[in-house]
């Protein structure tokens, strides 16, 4: 089951900048398992913005409250989500 | 090159029923023309709204603007548009 | 799975008390069968509006969108749906 | 008479592990005393946030305030209140 | 218990002047019964807009909806509603 | 001469304890006096948040500003005025 | 004592050409009457808007609020109303 | 002096085709008059939307809302107008 | 050419005292200054709030951003600016 | 292609002068060379705000992003990206 995710960013002024590179890399990781085995269905950067938009396709919302909210930037994010369903004109 | 696009219809309440089966038959068209030529890459239902969050994948602003433009339901939309860049987590 | 869905209700000023009574006597029984089956599983009027907000236990986000959009009065509701998660204290 | 409440909470930065590790164990056994007393009838997590969505049943306002303001995380706590009445749907 | 109410009033334009005249005799009649049970207990008028603001004091949230929601003027007005708690400071 | 006043308080994390009941008792002192000599009319708490409605009855624009202007806690307040005027259905 | 007000002028797209022009008239009169003894203090127009801005010098609420609700496009119009104080800095 | 200005536009449903086509026709000779004497130096479509973003280079306030208000299509048109000056880093 | 401007100040809370009062000197001799030279035209508190709503007569959107940009307080303000035209009701 | 761009400025309080100045200016150079590439294609300031609109003419989303995020104030910049289309009536 599909839904729609932003997640804006914002890393306190005072992180030092190893830690700062150590949780990039984290998050990097992290997303890159769950887009391989399939959950995080799409990423994309908005232009402009620390924020990206995703699409994720779960078994339901406890399943991608668990994703999120193990994400090594979810301190430091604002999330909304957005529940999809089939679209009647979708081929 | 990506677009996040929601679109949110409202039809008039006088319009008549032979008018809105005919305009939806030519939304379903159309809609799915370009999903089959791959310009319109996702389309899903916002849940319990007569909206949609759709991708496409088109060579630009001027081609985005016409497309959607040209849409049989786009006198009765209100549709806002995201550009996307590519994530660098993105595999 | 849980939804948190608020329903605001606007009747056009035109429509006949006739139609009226018809179209919200069929809202209470397709209301009535959904409680009772347990898919809708609160339901409270918002104090000094002509709104709801009500928990629907589904199997999903496809389910969900089936059943708002087949409401009676879906065509003059605006909707929105937040989806709810287990919480780590809830007994 | 209940309450749907909406609870978004934001611990400071600066706060030690050990403070916030206290701080949640004394709000889980608030919160499920409450819920065990029956005031405290329903409690989810809003999914990808740090919020809930709670509905009291109290005897009124100055009781829903006296519990609201004797949270543990109260401080921490950006709280909405909306007044619910019986629907006349209700089964 | 209290409640602070704002009603803004939007009469439609094609409302004959009889009509119009006889719905807020009967809004006057309604609001000033209320008042003199001491369940209307303020009664304000916006400097510039067609609204009020009002406390009730009434028995709790299903009172306050009915007494509302039988306003001759209610189809017209748009209402929100603030619970009120006791303040410690008042003497 | 009414307005309604909105008062919305923060106080800064590292204000050190003392000072903050200091300061809270000096603003009850303060408020009181004004509720006693009739000007701030009524104090209500909102239900769940650290903020209060006000009613004041004073002299005009000058006098309300420089009463609130001298609240011991006006420099952690956010507030909002609504002037109010005499309702024609006032009894 | 000073009031800072903003008017939003709606005309109903039905409303024939020689009513609007009588009711214009009326509206120019009426405000020129109430510039020339004082009270209507300023007016400007908002650039690109069917707005104005305008300052007020009146005896206080009620007075504003008498004034304002006979302007003759007043059932018209969308008004917000800031009082205004004397400024420590004002020569 | 530079203004940046937003322009909306919503045609009423009701307007018949003709009218339609002849305000449209209007409105491009206007805006192309303004264009070639250089004070509508730009304009430019919101992708997906019934509105434009353009600067306008003119002596002042009065002369861009003479302007503005002088659009054939400005009373369907809802404008905002922002002021712009010299940036400090241009070339 | 006349521009409404509303100033909001925040300073911050680690400002110590001297600072400020010195600070506030300048602001209220830079304001003067221009007070007399007949630019900043009109200056008013907004009642309740650390704020300002100002009319400016100067000669266009660079000398206004130049005169706002060299307040005192400038860095501590969040300024909105609104340009005015002459209305044609005005005496 | 086109993309309308408003950026606005926070800078930390904290942050030391000699940082400040080094860091303004090697935004200006960035930018001016942007300028004389074509890319900036226009930059304007926001009256009275620590903002500017900008026009970019790029090749595409993922370029714009690119230049955006190399900014040296990026850190400390709010965007906003409106990308733009051909309007019909341009010349």
């Amino acid at each position: 089951m599909f839904y729609l995710v932003r997640m804006d960013v914002t890393l306190p002024d005072q992180m030092d900048d190893a830690e700062k590179q150590n949780l990039l890399a984290k998050e990097r990781e992290y997303s890159q398992a769950l887009q391989r085995d399939g959950r995080w269905r799409d990423l994309w950067r908005v232009v402009g913005e620390y924020a990206n938009y995703s699409v994720f396709d779960v078994s339901g919302n406890d399943e991608l409250h668990t994703l999120l909210s193990a994400l090594p930037l979810y301190p430091f994010m604002r999330i909304s989500v957005i529940p999809l369903a089939t679209h009647p004109s979708k081929i």
